[in-house]
């Protein structure tokens, strides 16, 4: 693994590649560099098709399984498909980041497809950073496709950021929810230069007293362009909330539109989105405490993102 | 005028059709049954299509104006193109309501397009109230399109109802908004049996320091559906709110897909949505208090519509 590699690894996934007890599996450029499983956790390569499988057992309680995939150089276009088997009762971490480098004129793109299937009781935190760096004029492209399937009273958390270095990404997450089952999705996205970002959250709140709480976070400069698109469809005795801030800054643009259906009279669904500038006193107040405007911008914008 | 058209008369425009000093058309089954202009305000029929020309004089201060479009009986099919030219610094109020009447197994349909030119400084208030009526099993149908072309400092204010005896109803509203214009719209709309409404709002900011507030109430009953569109484009300093609220009951089903676009940075864009049925709470309160259940629902009904 070279310092590219292991340099996108640490951004990604926070680890510098040192021994570790917990399962992982290591994608660069579309090969697999290296794997590990515990007792609970097994990882598989697909016979059918580029991608992983992952299993966890039953009862399996508080591991943390590392998935990065990495884009080292231009010309690498990687498409794979991972599989996530979440066993009964499981409590577990899921890291799952992906980084691009792009170092000359051709694209570097990374296309995860993403599918999650929890059993009964289980819950997941997953946690996605995307990445692109490098001095290459090729685009940095992540895709991302996330579908859940969630069982009766299982819980999954979806943390999903992109900070920088991104091009163009189109994110599309699936879920259809059973009774009892949650899902929380965090998204955190900041695009800049001419870069493109489209989010798109499709939840079936199938199950009675399912519950979705999608939250998307995000800031557009320079000439950048964010789409978000949500779709929430209460078909039983179920709650949905979701929610969309973007602060725009530069020539900036942001378009939300979310959709959100009640099919169902128990369905309880609400939806708010609002898009602007900084505030100007939220700005002059930081600066009276002695800030130039830019660092007052910016740590504006870090806590905006957490 | 027979006593369908009077009582549609009063329903949709509270008006008993005795003599008033105000200007007003009444349209009666696609013909003009009635007409009177005053100093400042003038009706024209149009030469090239069916419909009238009301010409508001700059300055004119407080008239109100009557443009009541009645559709008494079955198999009649009525499409109407009005434009309200208001001058400079006008402030009037404009009463629009529409009634179908269907007495046969034809339907009855009304479909009104109004144009309304606002020029500099001038003030409308225009409400619509739409009503089905009649006991034949055609269709009441009532499409109405509106058109808005708001120039600097004007303002205009559109309360829409409609409450019952509708079957479909396809509602478009577009605006285009100059310097410092405002636009209000308030919508209240209530569904039953297996009625269908449709509202779609289109407004474009274009003037700095110009404003849109959206409000959509609405109750779904039975086994009726609505759908709410809107589509606030913010392309200039400007502050654009929209907010839909539904009440579900019974098998009614409500789908709203609201979209902000920020195009400006100067743009402040804001939306929320809320469906959901009558929280069990407030109806117990109220049962304590000695009412029925259905009762008690009736009530907060009408205090959601005003």
């Amino acid at each position: 693994m070279d310092n590219i590699a292991k340099k996108l690894l640490e951004l990604v996934a926070d680890w510098k590649g040192e021994p570790t007890k917990s399962a992982f599996n290591i994608r660069e450029d579309s090969e697999c560099a290296g794997r590990q499983n515990t007792e609970n956790v097994r990882i598989e390569s697909k016979t059918d098709r580029p991608g992983i499988d992952i299993i966890v057992k039953n009862n399996t309680k508080g591991e943390k399984i590392y998935i990065p995939a990495l884009v080292t150089h231009s010309g690498v276009k990687d498409l794979v498909y991972n599989d996530f088997y979440i066993g009964e009762n499981a409590d577990v971490t899921i890291v799952a980041g992906c980084g691009v480098n792009s170092d000359g004129c051709d694209g570097a793109e990374h296309n995860g497809i993403h599918r999650f299937f929890l059993e009964k009781n289980a819950r997941v935190v997953y946690v996605e950073k995307h990445i692109g760096m490098g001095e290459g004029t090729g685009e940095r492209i992540i895709n991302p496709q996330t579908y859940i399937e969630a069982a009766e009273d299982s819980y999954m958390e979806m943390e999903t950021t992109q900070i920088k270095g991104v091009d163009s990404t189109k994110r599309f997450s699936k879920a259809i929810l059973q009774d009892r089952a949650k899902l929380v999705i965090k998204e955190k996205i900041m695009t800049h230069g001419k870069q493109y970002a489209e989010t798109s959250f499709e939840v079936d709140l199938n199950g009675t007293d399912s519950s979705a709480h999608l939250v998307s976070r995000s800031v557009a400069r320079d000439d950048s362009k964010q789409l978000f698109l949500s779709k929430v469809n209460g078909n039983a005795k179920c709650a949905g909330h979701s929610e969309c801030d973007a602060i725009i800054m530069d020539n900036g643009c942001v378009s939300a539109i979310p959709e959100i259906s009640a099919n169902c009279v128990d369905a309880a669904l609400i939806h708010e989105a609002a898009i602007g500038k900084i505030a100007g006193e939220q700005l002059i107040k930081l600066m009276t405490l002695g800030l130039t405007e830019k660092e007052a911008e910016t740590r504006i914008v870090e806590g905006f993102l957490e």
